[in-house]
C-alpha cells in the first residue's frame, strides 16, 4: 500500500498514546514507567529509548475506516490509541501466561519487574485503554456515539478473554475441534480487528451497513492472517520468518493444520501419540508426514483463501472502494500487503 | 443498621450479577465456571454451591445512595452489580499477586486452575464488570448519564491499579511515607467505595453537590475502615478477628502504624533492623514495644477517628440525613456498623 498513511498516522497515534500513559506523579513513576517500557518508549531504567514497537495495525485500520467513511482520520485518534493500548494490555498478560521472557528482543515486563507487578501493569494498561476513549468528546463525538464506541470496544474485550481462555485450554487437550479453533482465533485476533474498523467507521459517520461490512472485512482479514500465521509456523521459510522452521510443531501448538489432522481418522491416533510427549527435532519429519497424509496444508491454505475472499467481498460491500476514496483504497492495499506475505 | 435493606438488596444484586456471568455456551463452560466459582455460586466441579461470598458492601452502598437520592434502588442495580464484580476482579488478581492459596476457606482460582487461566479469568471479570453497566439503558438512564457513570467507574479502576502498584512496591521498601500509604489505601479501597456512592446518587438523580458529598463520605469511610483494619491486624483480639494476633507484624505489612513508626527518629532504626529479615513469633514483643514507643497505636486511632469524623460531616453535608429519608439514615447506620467493630 501507499506508505504515506503510515507516515502520517503513526506519529499521531504515538502522541495520543503518550498522553494516556503520561502520568508523571512521583508516587507512580515506577508504575507508569513499566507501561512506557512495554510500549518501547523508555528503557528499563525509564530513560528515553527508541525500539521497534510493533506494527500498529489496529489503530491504522481504525483511522483509515474513519477517513474512508468521510471524516478526518484525526477524529478517531482517541479510539485508535485505545485499540492499540488494549492490544498491548493483552501482550503484557500473554507474556506472563506463556512464560515468555522476551518480546521484540527485550525482556518482558514480568521478566524485569516480576509477575505480581506485571499482572497489575497489564490491568492498568487495560483500564487506561478504556480511559483513552473519553478524549472522543473533544473530537465532536456525541454521547450516543461514544456509548456505541464503548459498547463495541467492551464486547471485543469480552471476546478477547474468551479467545484467550480457549487458546490456553487447548494445551492440555487432543480433541480440539476446528469450530473451537475458529472461535479461539475469532476471539483472540479477529474480533478486535473487526472492532477497529467498526469503531473507526462509526466515528467517521458511516451508516450501520457500511460499519458492519467493514467490521466483517476486519474479522475475515484477522482470520485469514491468523491461519496464514499457522501455515508459516509449520511450513514457513526459516530464512524469511526469522523463527525456526516448524517452530509451532516443536511447541506442540494446536494450530489449524494440527487440529485438522488430529481429527483425521487415518493419522489422528499416530499424531496424538507423538503430541502426547515433548517433541524433539528428530520427531518433526514424522509429524510433517502425518500432516501431509491428512492434507493439512491444502486444507489450511484453502481456509485462509476463503477468509481472504470473504474479507474482500465485505470490503467491496462496504462501498468504500470508490475511485475517489483513497482511504478505502488504502484499506484494500493494506489487507493485500498483510495477506500476501511469507513471514 | 436496619438489616431489611440487606435482605431486600442482596438477592437482587446476586440475580443481576448472575445474569452478567450467565454465558452458557459450551465452549466457554470452563471459563465462566471459574468466574462463578470465585463468586461462590458453584463448586470446583461447577456444581451449584452455597458458600459465604463476601459482604457486598459496595453494591449495597450504591443502591442506598440511589434510593437516598429519591429514585427506586432497582434503577442502580446494573451499577451495583458492576461495582461488586469489579471488586471481585481485583480479588482474583490480588490472590495471584499475593500467592494466596485460599480465600473464604476455599482454594483460590489460581490454586485450582493455575496462574495463566486465573490471570485471564480476572481479566474477564474486569471486562464483564464493565459490561454489566450497559443494562442501565433498560432502567431509564440517558446516554449522558451512562457516560458519566462509565467515567467514574473507569477513574476508580485507574486508581485501583495505582493503589495496588503502591501496595506491592511497599514490600521491598523501608522508606514508605504516610502520604504514600494514604495514597495507597485511597486507590486500593477508598476511591471505589466513594465511586459506589457517587454512581448510585448519580443514577438516583442527585445534584452534583450531593453526589460529591456522598462520594467523599464513601472515601473517608473507606479510609477509616482500612486504618481500623491496620490497627486490628496488630492489636486485634485473636478470638474476635479470627486472625492470629499481630498477623500483620509477622507478614511485615507496611500498614499505617508501622509506616509511622519507621519514620520515627527514636525507634525507626531499630524497627528497620527487625523488618529487614523474616519476623518470628519471638520477635513480636520487641516490635510491639517499638510501636508503643513511637505512639503508633494512638496515632493510627486518631487518623481513623479523623476519617470517621470527615465521613460523617460529608454525609451530613450531602443532605440525605433527613428524617423522611430512610435510605439516608441507613447509610449512616451502615457506616457506624462498619466503623464500630472489633473484627
Amino acid at each position: 500500500m501507499n506508505t504515506d498513511y503510515f507516515d502520517r498516522f503513526l506519529p499521531l497515534i504515538d502522541a495520543e498514546m503518550r498522553k494516556v500513559l503520561g502520568n508523571d506523579f512521583p508516587f507512580y513513576a515506577g508504575h507508569y514507567g513499566m507501561l512506557r517500557y512495554h510500549m518501547g518508549w523508555v528503557d528499563e531504567a525509564f530513560r528515553p529509548a527508541v525500539v521497534n514497537s510493533g506494527k500498529r495495525i489496529r489503530p491504522v485500520l481504525c483511522l483509515l475506516a474513519c477517513e474512508a467513511a468521510g471524516a478526518p482520520a484525526e477524529r478517531a485518534l482517541p479510539a485508535a490509541a485505545a485499540l492499540e493500548l488494549l492490544h498491548n494490555f493483552s501482550l503484557i498478560h500473554d507474556d506472563i501466561e506463556d512464560d515468555s521472557p522476551t518480546r521484540r528482543h527485550r525482556p518482558t515486563v514480568w521478566a524485569l519487574w516480576g509477575r505480581p507487578q506485571a499482572i497489575n501493569a497489564g490491568d492498568a494498561m487495560f483500564t487506561l485503554a478504556r480511559r483513552a476513549l473519553y478524549a472522543l468528546a473533544e473530537h465532536h463525538a456525541s454521547a450516543v456515539q461514544m456509548l456505541n464506541v464503548f459498547r463495541n470496544f467492551d464486547e471485543a474485550c469480552v471476546r478477547l478473554t474468551e479467545g484467550q481462555y480457549l487458546d490456553m485450554s487447548f494445551e492440555g487437550r487432543m480433541d480440539v475441534t476446528v469450530d473451537e479453533y475458529l472461535s479461539m482465533i475469532d476471539g483472540k485476533t479477529a474480533t478486535l480487528i473487526g472492532a477497529s474498523l467498526y469503531i473507526g467507521a462509526l466515528i467517521g459517520g458511516a451508516a450501520l451497513e457500511t460499519r458492519s461490512a467493514l467490521a466483517e472485512f476486519g474479522r475475515q482479514l484477522g482470520l485469514a492472517f491468523q491461519i496464514q500465521d499457522d501455515i508459516l509456523g509449520i511450513w514457513g521459510d526459516e530464512a524469511v520468518t526469522g523463527k525456526s522452521a516448524a517452530s509451532d510443531i516443536l511447541a506442540r501448538k494446536k494450530s489449524l493444520p494440527v487440529v485438522y489432522a488430529l481429527a483425521d481418522t487415518k493419522v489422528g491416533d499416530a499424531l496424538r501419540t507423538l503430541y502426547a510427549r515433548p517433541i524433539e527435532d528428530a520427531d518433526v519429519p514424522a509429524v510433517l508426514d502425518l500432516l501431509a497424509d491428512a492434507g493439512a496444508q491444502p486444507y489450511a491454505a484453502s481456509a485462509a483463501q476463503s477468509a481472504h475472499q470473504h474479507a474482500l467481498e465485505a470490503l467491496d460491500a462496504s462501498g468504500v472502494l470508490a475511485d475517489d476514496n483513497p482511504a478505502g483504497q488504502a484499506l484494500f492495499a493494506l489487507s493485500e500487503s498483510l495477506l500476501n506475505r511469507s513471514s
